[in-house]
This record gives structure tokens, C-alpha cells and sequence, in this order.
């Protein structure tokens, strides 16, 4: 059995779509077991409306509850008995493989980082998910939580990307790339062409730069960049994705041909577009602490947190943060001493205290 | 009269898009005149088959071209003799109002600055352009010209963003917004938070942070960012636009009434997203030079090419340069020239020797 503890307070939809998405664990995924954490007075009825079978999870009432809109650093000192923190204490005691929350981003990482402390030898913990593609999925990393990188925080984020390729798209060697503003070697800051040094001397499959859209075409499979650049990148693309249905729907309004002609579209534009949905995409994990930590969308409804759900257990069963200390010792092996040695001084002295601007 | 110098050999589709692009300008804007510059071999049969009224060009044959894949700096020392390099020394020269390039973005920018020098006081040159929103356009700068930039750079962005936007997109006090991770004010880099300070102290209409997807959603007219960030997310939402459009097709070939569907769709679709094609958006300036230099995309066809046409002829005819001049002085008088100052003094050290990695 995986064992998931779940925030069942934090986000725009909770707790009801939170328990919603439990019922439809439990029912695809048999090998699940739940610590769900929240508010009795609010939550006990939904379990009992979702039927939540009893040998199926646990609960445990918690009282406070970290606002969406609290400043992470104000919101870690109130957060002693709130649903996300006892959710993320729950893999620190080892009583759950992985921990779930739609609460903020930026409590959630530092509270993560201060609650699990970072994975041996890992620089800077990112948050890293999954975008979609043309042909699938893209592994993307850092999305928000590491604003300022070196070239060692880019080379740990392609080898934690690569573990996480592996696992959730099941790709044996993913290609990995540098986000930059062209592929030629002379493009881009002092930053990207350190990092491209770097991972070319790697055993990774690092096949260069990557631009903006290469995200979207099927050209790469994990994009290492800075988390400034990344959510830049990942809204600017949920923007023009936003334009797009817009001026789907006032195109579909124009004309009665055109109202006739989308009925006829809708339902396989709808199978098409069922690709690119949250149910299909959503869950973040914040890789490179010493636990498993998933961030579920704060806009999530059910089918989106079921999907975070699912990659919260994949990641479990597999294991994800053995995998990188594995890579990260076979590294060592591989002649790749100083860069180990660097990251790790350099680490220790970091980690803890370095700036998060989340 | 207004005289455009254009580069008549740059880009994928030169000359024959550039020569029928002149074509269509010629018949739309009765007050251009253009001087044309390319190799005779190829572009007279050209001028002959849209037949050109004589009285509206001068043909200046030259021989070399700058190839779309040389690096920069390389083309610049091979430059002498080439269309690109003689269109941007008419406006030097004073016999244009403004050069037009489909070549290399890279090398346009780099021989700009050097051919026409700075705009005074202005510290980074940088590269502005309008980008489709769901209600009209955006303006945003940079998009790939200046990669390091600090407070200083972004406030004069803002400034000539707002010049820019005043005379294309005709708003009397259009919205600036910094772009970020988020709209809190502790969202961010040090650059940001600096930048912010800055700009909120000044006249121009600065409504704080705007995040990756309100470019594209109507929030801000003007998004000030450096030109890595810049260029990621253009390229970012141009990635997940192709990927949209992709996904559609498929749609529209899934069964047969989704066929149908599309059919009668069709028209009003390209109706609506006629908004967003190059033909209403290409033309990117660059500016904080001393001349109006205009880069069209290098993928143009004629109708693209002729809307940068007339972007440089607007431009030319609002003489936007003197605009942002006086900006600058109204900035002096405005209890400003501390600002104004440290910005001189680090421009003249630091214009023609900043390091442009493009």
C-alpha cells in the first residue's frame, strides 16, 4: 500500500473537491491509503457523502488552516496545527510515502524545505511538473521556487528531471535542455552557457539549448531553467492559451454556420483539447528535499487533483528520491567528484538560508 | 512625403516577398517613398513584375548580403558592402526616415547601434514589438536584444514603451507593467523590486507587476521586462499557440462531422484569427538609437512585411525619437535628474561596450 497525506483545506475548491478527488482514487487506484488532514465541522460530512470506504483512509482533525493569500514566511510562523504542515510532518514520521496540498506554492516549498530538509547533496530544490506537448508531456523544472540558479542548480535540476522523466512519462534516456533564447552556443547569459558546459560533460542525455516553444513540440523531454524564467515561460503559454479559447468561442458565435459548425466540432475538439487539461497534467512535486511533496493547482476541481494524486503515488512507488541519490553517488563514481564536492560545500552552506522570493 | 530604406535580401522569402510587400504598401500609404537595397540580378525582374510606379523608389544595387545564420559579430566586420548595412546607413545618412530588415535579429541590432549610436541618455538599446491581446495588442520590450539589464534600463523601457504605445496603439496614458512571477510585491528578483521603486515614483502610468499570461489578456498595454525573459515568454506563447492550432486540425479530421464542423467554422475562424497573424503584428523596433530602425520577422510574406512597413512609417511620421528625447528632458525638469544623471553617466561608460549576446 501507498500511504498519501493530503491537505484537504488549502485551495479555491476545498475541502469538497479535495475529498471528491479521494473517492476517485480509492476507486481507480486499489493500493492507495489516505491521511486526510482538515477541519472536522467541514469535512466529515463530505466523507460520509463521498462514502469513503474505512479501511481505505484515516483522518485526522485539524483546526487551522494556512490562507492562499498568507506571505510563506508569515504563514510557517501561525502554521504549528494547520492542515498542510501536519500533512507534510506525516512523511517526515514516516507515517505517509507522499504528501499532497492545493495551498499556496510558496508556503508549501518553504514549509516542505524547513519540515523535510533538502536530499543529500542537493543544491536548491525546485519545483518541478509537467507541461503539455504536441506528441505528450514535458517535464519542466524549476517552475517558481529557485529564482536565483548557478550552473550546479541547472546540472542537480536536469539529473532530479531525468529521474522524474523516467518515472511519469516512461521514457528510458529523456532528452534534456537548457531553456534559452536560441540553440546556438554563443545565445543567452553567462548562466545558460556555465550549465552547457557542464551537462555536455555529463553522462545525461543533454542535447543543448532549448527555446521557448521547444516546450510545446515534442523537441525535449525535461527543460532545466531558472524558476524567474520558468513561471515567466509557463504563464506567458497559459495566457496565450487563454487567448486561444477565447477567440475559439467569439469565432464560434459569428455566424449561424459557425454556431452550427462548432456543435459538430465540440465533441472531438473536447476529446482533442482533453489533453492539455489539468486532469491530464496537474501535480507539481518540490524535488530535492527530503521527502515527497506534490502541489496540486489552487484552481483545481476533483478530476485535477485525482491526477496529482496519481503522480504523488507513482512518484512514491518508485521511489523517485532514491533514484536521484543514486544518480547523484554514481556521479561520484563516474569522475564527477568536483562538481559533487562543489555542490555539496556550496549546499551546506546554502541550504536553509538562501533567499526564496516566493 | 516619408522614405523608407529597406533591405531588400533578408529573410526566408527575399526578395520576392520584400519587392511584392513594397507593392502593397505603395498602393496603401500614398505618402511613402522607398530606397531599395539588393542585388540587381534578383530584385529589377522583381520590381518589373509588381511594376513599381518610378516615382515612388530609387533601387541602390548592391552585392553583398548578410547571411541569416551568421553570427553577429563575424557579419559586422564583413558588412561593408551589403543591402542590410546600406538601408540603415541612409537613416545615418539622412535620405530615410527609417530602415526595414528582415535579416538577422541579431546582427540588425548590433550594426544599428553601431551605424546610428545611442539615443542620448538612453542606456541599453533594446528591441520592442507588438504582441496580440485578446481585446488588441501589447506592447513589450525587450524581446531579445538587451539580456542583462538593471532598474536603470527598465525604467527607460518604460519610458520609450509608453512613446511606442502612445503612436501605435493611440492610448493617451497606456499601462505599465513590470513582468514577474506574481503581482505581490515581494514576488521576484532583486532587479524587479528595484525597478518597481523606480517606476513608481515617476509620472508614467505604472500599475506594478503583470505576470506571464496578462500580456496576452488585455491587463497592461506596455510589459517592461529584460530581453532573456523577454524572449522566453514570446517564444514560450508562440510554442503553445502552434500547439493549439496543431490540436485543432486533429479536431477537425477525428470523424465526419467534426469535418463538417470545421467547414462551416472555417470563415469566421480565420476571421477571428486574422487579430493575431503577423500581418497585424509584425514589426518590432528597435529602439534607444539614434534612427528608426524596424526588424520584420524572418519568416515574412508580403502582407507581414508590409504591416512592419507601416509600423516604420508611423513610427517615422510621429518622429517617436524626439518624443522619447523630450520624455527624458520633461524628466529632468520633473525633480528626476538624479535618475537621469546616474543613467548618463553609466550610459556613457557602458554604450557600445555592453556585452550582447544575440
Amino acid at each position: 500500500m501507498i500511504t498519501i497525506s493530503i491537505d484537504a483545506m488549502g485551495g479555491a475548491y476545498a475541502p469538497h473537491a479535495v475529498i471528491e478527488s479521494i473517492g476517485l482514487s480509492i476507486k481507480r487506484q486499489p493500493d492507495l491509503f489516505f491521511l486526510i488532514y482538515g477541519d472536522p465541522d467541514k469535512v466529515l460530512d463530505l466523507i460520509a457523502k463521498h462514502a469513503l470506504p474505512e479501511e481505505r483512509y484515516k483522518f485526522y482533525p485539524v483546526k487551522g488552516v494556512i490562507s492562499d493569500e498568507a506571505k510563506p514566511l508569515d504563514a510557517i510562523r501561525r502554521a504549528h496545527d494547520s492542515s498542510m504542515r501536519q500533512a507534510i510532518e506525516a512523511v517526515r514520521d514516516k507515517i505517509a510515502h507522499a504528501a499532497i496540498s492545493c495551498g499556496s506554492t510558496g508556503t508549501l516549498f518553504v514549509l516542505s524545505k524547513v519540515i523535510l530538509g533538502g536530499l543529500s547533496g542537493i543544491k536548491h530544490p525546485a519545483i518541478i511538473g509537467l507541461v503539455p506537448n504536441i506528441a505528450g508531456q514535458t517535464v519542466m523544472l524549476d517552475m517558481g521556487g529557485a529564482i536565483m540558479c548557478d550552473e550546479n542548480s541547472f546540472f542537480q535540476f536536469a539529473l532530479m528531471g531525468s529521474c522524474f522523466a523516467k518515472i511519469l512519462l516512461k521514457k528510458d534516456n529523456p532528452r534534456i535542455g537548457i531553456l534559452n533564447i536560441g540553440t546556438e552556443q554563443t545565445k543567452g547569459r553567462e548562466l545558460e552557457h556555465k550549465a552547457y558546459n557542464l551537462l555536455s560533460k555529463s553522462s545525461l542525455n543533454f542535447i543543448g539549448y532549448a527555446e521557448g516553444g521547444d516546450i510545446f513540440l515534442d523537441k525535449v523531454d525535461v527543460v532545466v531553467t531558472d524558476g524567474f524564467s520558468g513561471n515567466i515561460a509557463l504563464k506567458a503559454s497559459e495566457g496565450a492559451a487563454k487567448m486561444f479559447i477565447t477567440m475559439l468561442r467569439q469565432a464560434s458565435k459569428n455566424s449561424l454556420s459557425a454556431k452550427i459548425g462548432m456543435a459538430l466540432m465540440k465533441r472531438s475538439l473536447q476529446d482533442t483539447l482533453s489533453k492539455i487539461e489539468p486532469s491530464q497534467t496537474n501535480g507539481a512535486m518540490i524535488i530535492g528535499i527530503g521527502g515527497i511533496v506534490v502541489k496540486s493547482h489552487g484552481n483545481s476541481e476533483a478530476p485535477a487533483i485525482a491526477h496529482a494524486i496519481s503522480v504523488a503515488a507513482k512518484l512514491a512507488r518508485d521511489n523517485i528520491n532514491d533514484k536521484i541519490s543514486v544518480e547523484m553517488k554514481s556521479l561520484e563514481e563516474h569522475g564527477m567528484t568536483s562538481i559533487v564536492d562543489k555542490i555539496k560545500q556550496t549546499s551546506a552552506k546554502i541550504f536553509g538560508s538562501q533567499k526564496t522570493n516566493i
